[in-house]
């Protein structure tokens, strides 16, 4: 059974409302949001990130989808894989409690295991958010003719792994994206009453597009040159095209993707204006099937790689 | 930083009351029970173990948390790690399916990662249980005079898994003892008026015993010649002191362990006979701190491994 076969199983067996198909980022059970995600060390985290910065991702990445449905996170279960490398574990902690104190998290519980040694760190977070009284919107919302937005701006973290690698000089914008994502929890909670449907952008903004547009059976168009770039990346990459299909094909932004009406672009627009962040229409959406992608009025070919997969 | 370190600095991070001081079983968020177990490869199960069998367990042990707690399953959220193994996924698959249908438990999400080749395979599950209008009965709610009981058999399992490794002739209970563990939900959620306190027997009886007593800050004393051991164990061991320790220490039981007030035992006796399933005093709660074990009215000394750590 092939990787999407297994998940197509899950689908079937996830006939509950809550599961919402396991199409979305998160289940909504009564006024209840809940997410999982699993870091391994060597997929989603390099062996030698600071174990803070670990940690903080483990839970922003999971708050980032919380925030994608605009609910307000309460606590957290982790499941903590514990080695032999006490340094490693104290540093972890000091993460953990850092980041939960940052955005008002509760631990609620979870379990530590030993892993044999050598195998891969490996940790994971159950996170329970309070559902916005406006709703829960989901990734499936959009319709036909709506625009679409993303916040603040995409590729940072890509050009911070790249940095951390030692590819290209560092700068400190590009590394703290890729180090300490920032979940969208104001921004998202503020946007449930003016969006069809919303999710974050994990894996990169083109694949993460066609997630949103294919799960609510409606085309998407984006406009390359509209995708906001941070003048962080634009100074160690040139503003071309490859520039902004590395951007949107790099993931880990954890920015917010959301499909609306046109009619409430001023109060979008105010919403971003309000908290300090920048919201751009980069697109729209049409009947039809999956991305078009457009550059400087002109179409141009999807990238075979739209963006990170596990 | 040490295991017993991190696991501290957890619990001081762990401040809300939903936590439960990460003492607990479980967390209790309303009316919602949520608790998170991993289980990982040469660790919680062997290599060669039955796909089935490993999904099945990965929900069991959850689902006895919520029995402990005598909370109803309602939904989980899966952590899967993805191998190349296409027909370990499907059996997988198959062995999550019918367990959730066995205890009519919904699939609301969760993710699936890849893992680096050769690394053991590692699975997470948070389930998700409603608590019971009586209450969520507490590790650490016994007090001294509590009689102490145990449902059903103990040793079964750790028996099974000698059995599984070759080490003696097999028999079918023990086997299935060790690769389908059963979750006592019905039991737990009808002792929750008459208890105390309650906990499932997941590392041994000896171990969680002893855990039941320090959380509740009293002692606890246990009589080994009561401990109830099944005729399928029986059946391949003698019954002596040293196969009473042993099933007292080898965990995977996945019993209910409660403490309740003497004036109960009809009402409990009752309970279990309505169920069909044997419920056990095996000793009693005193002032004090710790676990002392009688046999046949002699003070014995504890074994130095009361069951298993991870």
């Amino acid at each position: 059974m092939s990787e999407a076969d297994f998940i197509a199983r899950l689908r079937a067996i996830a006939t509950d409302p809550a599961a919402r198909g396991l199409a979305d980022d998160a289940a909504v059970l009564g006024d209840l949001v809940l997410t999982h995600d699993t870091i391994v060390e060597g997929v989603h985290f390099l062996p030698d990130d600071g174990p803070q910065d670990v940690a903080w991702k483990l839970v922003a990445v999971n708050l980032s989808d919380l925030a994608a449905k605009g609910a307000t996170p309460v606590g957290v279960l982790l499941g903590y894989s514990l080695t032999g490398d006490e340094n490693w574990n104290a540093e972890f902690a000091a993460g953990l409690e850092s980041v939960l104190r940052r955005y008002g998290v509760a631990l609620f519980g979870g379990d530590t295991v030993r892993v044999p040694g050598g195998a891969p760190r490996s940790f994971s977070l159950t996170a329970i958010g309070r559902a916005s009284p406006d709703g829960v919107p989901a990734r499936s919302g959009v319709r036909p003719g709506d625009q679409i937005w993303v916040s603040g701006t995409v590729g940072n973290a890509g050009v911070g792994l790249a940095m951390r690698l030692g590819e290209i000089d560092p700068n400190e914008t590009c590394l703290a994206a890729y180090r300490r994502p920032q979940p969208q929890l104001t921004l998202g909670r503020a946007l449930v009453p003016h969006v069809h449907a919303m999710m974050d952008v994990s894996d990169g903004l083109l694949i993460d597009a066609d997630r949103m547009a294919r799960a609510s059976g409606c085309g998407m168009t984006l406009m390359m040159e509209a995708v906001p770039l941070s003048a962080a990346l634009l100074a160690v990459r040139p503003d071309v095209l490859d520039t902004r299909l590395a951007a949107a094909t790099a993931g880990d932004d954890y920015q917010l993707l959301f499909a609306a009406d046109p009619g409430q672009a001023a109060a979008i627009r105010e919403t971003g204006a309000g908290l300090g962040v920048a919201l751009t229409p980069v697109g729209h959406a049409g009947v039809g099937e999956g991305l078009t992608l457009i550059h400087k009025a002109q179409r141009i070919a999807l990238p075979e790689r739209l963006g990170f997969t596990h």
